[in-house]
């Protein structure tokens, strides 16, 4: 007994894994009782037949969250036992195939878990037609204990809405991070192949948690270099170890590659020699990396080079990469983010102009992915109207989960209830009742990850790489029940701290909008890092970098008129839709300025003018962040204090920046409507030419 | 008891704290029995009597460290009793104000530690001048139970050689860091001041473990935008917590900044209108940080301004900076490494001849700090000149503790004999007898700290870091004995596993300097990053940035002929040193390249020729790391898994890379001396025009 206590005092001594966040939402903190010795009945050994990398990972994780969670060692055993866990195949394990279970519609990626009998033992199974299956049912299992749900009369039956569940890195190989606002790149090229660094399989771990399966390993904005064999052999270093959990490696092409490091004269994509480059690049890639995703292109688009420098359209790029990718099995994703440099266009009709004619003439493997909306990855913006108009293209929705628009890392801004928007957006296309989660074949989420110890440099931001994993999974999901499942197994489950914490979430991301964009404004943010206010700004080279082109303010109105009477964008959607944007006794004033231009004394819905609106919009948005700060203080004492002290300081900044966006956008947005604040609101304590002399050098991301 | 097993079992199941480096030398892992329990008699409780924010940071570093190495709470007490641990100033204690210590000559940042009896208790009281003294007097208390030496009788009087030891972080605003190897910088300036990572506190409680007492934090490549309030109130919040731990901060200061943010059309150090500027900067400064160290000033050097763009010299410049800082008591850190580009001058020359001249012309708040050689942090240099030779100003040495010119952060190179070789270094100024050690007012470490987990990149790093510290603390300490008292605290107190890594470390950096530039051969590094060998370079836009003018070899021979009949760069030693330098007889191989052009058949005092010595000092070089990787190899199951593994990874690419350094420097060399290979030295394995054709552009710290 003295021995033990010793023992106890031993390790009650030694360092505690700090609630720095590194967990994630794989805490396996250990349940309160009684719960965990239920839980144990149903959940006292791992029984893993046939072992593959996949099925060693799914059993490893098992055992891991089991332990953790429950509170004992829960051990791996090869005898089936009252309580036990039984997984695998129907072809590598028995016992599973004798249960005869009804795996024919789950595909390769769906799991089946039920509690049954083998040989008169009750156990759980965990079914799948393939071992990665299997990984995505154990890591569905932890989540109901973390969640608290019950572990009797399991039958549950699941599957990926899509198979293309894919993160995508904006990370230049020197390790700085595009948009990136949780430090460094997680790939340590210089180190690689030799040196995998474990953080490399805790990424897979908590990206294959949520149904994850794939990651472009770099940057869109493209270098060649990765294409070499110097960086293939890295690449594949990456790709062995994220295989077992089920997580396939893409990488970005850069158009030119054949003359950077090809050393030919021309990237034609009609040349036969540019056509047997790739081809013969494309042998050399799967040589390192057998079951390589395919290439990402973003070509054509903000300098990037592509094939309509030699005359030739986005599908005979497209189709020529394809082409080399086809006897691999390899995809190519093109990109559907482009806008020329026409005087006059709107820039928001361009993707739909330039691709919609070209649905049934991509080859087979190409995809074509679409950013959630026309503009790029605003706070708010309409659905692509490309959604359910190319029939004959799978379409990948591109989200993005690092926050350029929203607050970078600081402001606490859940996505979820943006992506659930835009999901649930009827396309109207073939027929009304098509919401984009039924048009769409995948979705790409641009990282937010980093080499900050929270992996996304704030801890709420990790809500975010859960949200994008779980709408990838499911498409038709609600933002409130995936905050909650979050919470739940990153706070804890006790419904006092459960309820304030998704109640923030929830109304976090209109809070920005109000703050930032509120009515359909869109990209008002400051040149180039996009940090802070500056819709001001008029001068950029380009007329439609400009926060002016966008909302059009002057002492008559303000707005994007897109109707028939501007740019006519609108005409893009399928027609109910259309009708509904157009008209302003249909149209949400959540999109009202992205497709109206109205005087300032307009009449909103509030009986309020348009200016008075304005005005309260922000107001309400600076507020919302004042309640967040209230409700989060009032969580103290009741979260962990490293976590508690971090979200703290964020959301005071967050405060201080809501406060500085809706001060500078009333100042640049009086100066121009020349009218007099609504009663009772507070006049900008600067004057506007102190808010248009801010300065921010050397901002992150950039 | 079974409730006690369960919750031992609860204990044991949730996650470990993993042994990835993050802790450094302060693991505190529990110590062996029966020693725990004899330290715990000497250490029970700690006493600290009225608390300043260092005496805190003491009291909570004590108890920290004694609850994880004697495994049981050591609690705090206001009560002394016998094997209390009492600690405080005379002023602060009136405890140790009984005691009657002999403490006038510990300065303020010295400590005594004794082994004494207050009111009849036997007790370990541990005393200073100052707060900031008794913070190192506990560090070393830890030490010694760290390397397990008794905590009988002990008489301990310690104080550092110097009141500057600090570490200079090339850190960007942007977070990329110059010359770094361990990730982005530390500081998150965009969070800054409001969120304080908790990183910062563990940064402070390092660098104050090993006597640490100010950081430079930006980059000697300086923007002047570190100096505007945006700036300073971040600055302010990193001085704040780095307080309590005794260190002070510092900034580098842009010459050119009264134009570039202060609106002025010149930077005329003699100008009424630049010296009030900085007058008014300072007394900004000191607003924001009371306790501010001062400015590091790198001018006219690599592009960077300076006085000399006004015909003012170096003093006019540093003067006038130290005219704004000395009403608050701040030191003006003047850089020596220029290198101005006069054709046909040999660059190692010119800090001494720029600087010697302004000896009694610097006012006395300015430090000269000098690189440790004349050239640029070469595997090996012999001292700088300067030492010994400015007596009427104070130099700091500057010492490169990332490895730029040294393998970067995954060659193990212990750089603890490479500063002891300098420091030992007799300058014979004023007369033989001065090692560099006695001449120099403090040392300045280049970091090697970044956001890595580990710190320094890897874990070997970490040792320098250490080193560093130890040694601006006591210039005249033995590198072994650093490397045994860090690898006690890092790895262990087992000797069978102390002496293989002392043994591995003290034989590492010679092992670089043979495989990378042997018997005295500099600056043969690839262009730029530094990443590799480039000894066949010679086309660069300034010739003193060229291997070839370096090494200067040639069918006849190699080497740079710094005596009377070259450069005649000898005469800037001190008579008895230069002679010995210019003379063969007398000269170490170390340095003999460094000194002389010699023919390629010279006869070697080993009896080998020139050719075939250099040929055998690279295959030493690679056979050294083979051992290396041995010595590691046969640690296995020694060592905690992930350490052992990343060692044994980053062992693998040194040797790599050694291989290709031996490879291309011969298969170079030998093109050049047209000499055959001696007996049994394998060829290299690829043509010459191979190793020039490699290419690495995105190589990290450039």
């Amino acid at each position: 007994m003295r021995k033990l206590l010793m023992l106890l005092l031993i390790v009650f001594a030694s360092p505690a894994a700090a609630e720095d966040g590194y967990d994630l939402w794989l805490r396996y903190r250990p349940v309160e009782q009684p719960l965990a010795d239920r839980y144990f009945q149903h959940a006292s050994a791992i029984v893993a037949a046939a072992q593959t990398p996949a099925l060693s990972a799914a059993s490893d994780e098992l055992q891991r969250g089991l332990s953790g969670l429950l509170g004992r060692p829960v051990p791996r055993s090869i005898e089936t036992g009252d309580g036990s866990i039984i997984m695998g195949t129907p072809a590598l394990s028995p016992d599973i195939a004798s249960l005869g279970l009804p795996l024919q519609h789950l595909g390769r990626e769906g799991y089946l878990i039920r509690s049954t009998t083998v040989r008169g033992k009750h156990v759980i199974a965990i079914a799948a037609n393939s071992d990665v299956g299997v990984l995505y049912g154990a890591f569905a299992l932890l989540r109901r204990i973390q969640t608290h749900l019950p572990l009797e009369h399991l039958d549950i039956l699941d599957k990926p809405d899509s198979a293309i569940r894919m993160m995508n890195h904006w990370d230049n190989l020197d390790r700085t991070v595009e948009r990136g606002y949780a430090g460094f790149s997680l790939w340590d090229w210089q180190k690689l192949p030799q040196w995998r660094d474990p953080r490399y399989t805790d990424y897979a771990r908590a990206s294959a948690s949520v149904g994850i399966n794939g990651t472009v390993l770099t940057n869109v904005n493209a270098t060649a270099q990765v294409l070499t064999p110097l960086y293939l052999k890295k690449v594949a270093a990456l790709a062995e170890t994220f295989r077992p959990w089920g997580i396939h490696v893409y990488l970005t092409a850069r158009f030119s590659a054949p003359m950077e490091i090809g050393g030919l004269k021309t990237a034609d994509p009609l040349d036969p020699k540019v056509r047997a480059w790739w081809k013969a690049k494309a042998d050399e890639i799967y040589r390192y990396v057998p079951d390589f995703g395919g290439l990402l292109v973003k070509a054509n688009s903000e300098g990037q080079p592509g094939p309509q420098e030699y005359g030739r359209t986005h599908a005979d790029g497209a189709n020529m990469l394809a082409d080399a990718l086809a006897p691999h099995g390899g995809t190519v994703i093109w990109r559907a983010f482009v806008y020329t440099s026409k005087p006059g266009e709107d820039r928001a009709k361009q993707a739909f102009d330039e691709f919609r004619p070209l649905d049934g003439h991509l080859h087979s493997n190409v995809m074509l992915q679409v950013k959630n909306g026309p503009i790029d990855f605003q706070p708010r913006e309409p659905f692509h109207p490309l959604f359910g108009q190319m029939p004959k293209t799978p379409l990948i929705m591109e989200a993005q989960v690092t926050k350029e628009y929203l607050g970078f890392a600081t402001h606490l801004a859940y996505l979820g209830p943006m992506w659930e928007e835009v999901l649930k957006s009827d396309t109207c296309s073939p027929r009304c009742g098509m919401p984009v989660a039924k048009t769409i074949a995948g979705m790409a989420g641009v990282s937010n990850v980093g080499t900050d110890r929270n992996w996304t440099g704030s801890q709420f931001d990790q809500a975010n790489w859960y949200a994008f994993g779980r709408f990838a999974w499911h498409h038709e999901l609600s933002a409130r029940s995936i905050a909650e499942e979050w919470a739940r197994m990153t706070w804890g489950n006790d419904p006092s701290l459960v309820a304030p914490i998704v109640s923030m979430m929830m109304q976090s991301r209109q809070a920005v909008v109000n703050y930032m964009t509120p009515l359909g404004l869109h990209h008002l943010m400051a040149t180039g890092h996009h940090y802070g206010p500056g819709p001001w700004v008029g001068n950029l080279e380009r007329e439609d970098w400009n926060p002016t082109y966008f909302h059009r303010a002057d002492s008559n109105g303000i707005g994007f008129d897109r109707t028939a009477s501007g740019s006519n964008a609108v005409t893009q959607y399928a027609r109910p839709v259309a009708s509904c944007f157009a008209k302003l006794s249909c149209v949400s004033d959540d999109y009202l300025l992205w497709f109206h231009h109205l005087p300032w004394d307009h009449r909103m819905r509030s009986g309020r003018t348009l200016w008075n609106e304005l005005v309260g919009r922000y107001d309400a948005g600076v507020e919302q962040v004042g309640q967040m700060r209230r409700t989060w203080e009032s969580l103290r004492g009741r979260v962990d204090d490293q976590r508690f002290t971090e979200v703290g300081a964020f959301l005071a900044i967050q405060q201080q920046e809501a406060e500085w966006w809706r001060d500078a956008s009333i100042a640049y947005f009086q100066s121009v409507s020349k009218r007099p604040l609504p009663t009772g609101a507070r006049p900008p304590p600067h004057s506007l030419e102190y808010y248009k002399a801010l300065s921010f050098p050397y901002v992150p991301g950039h």
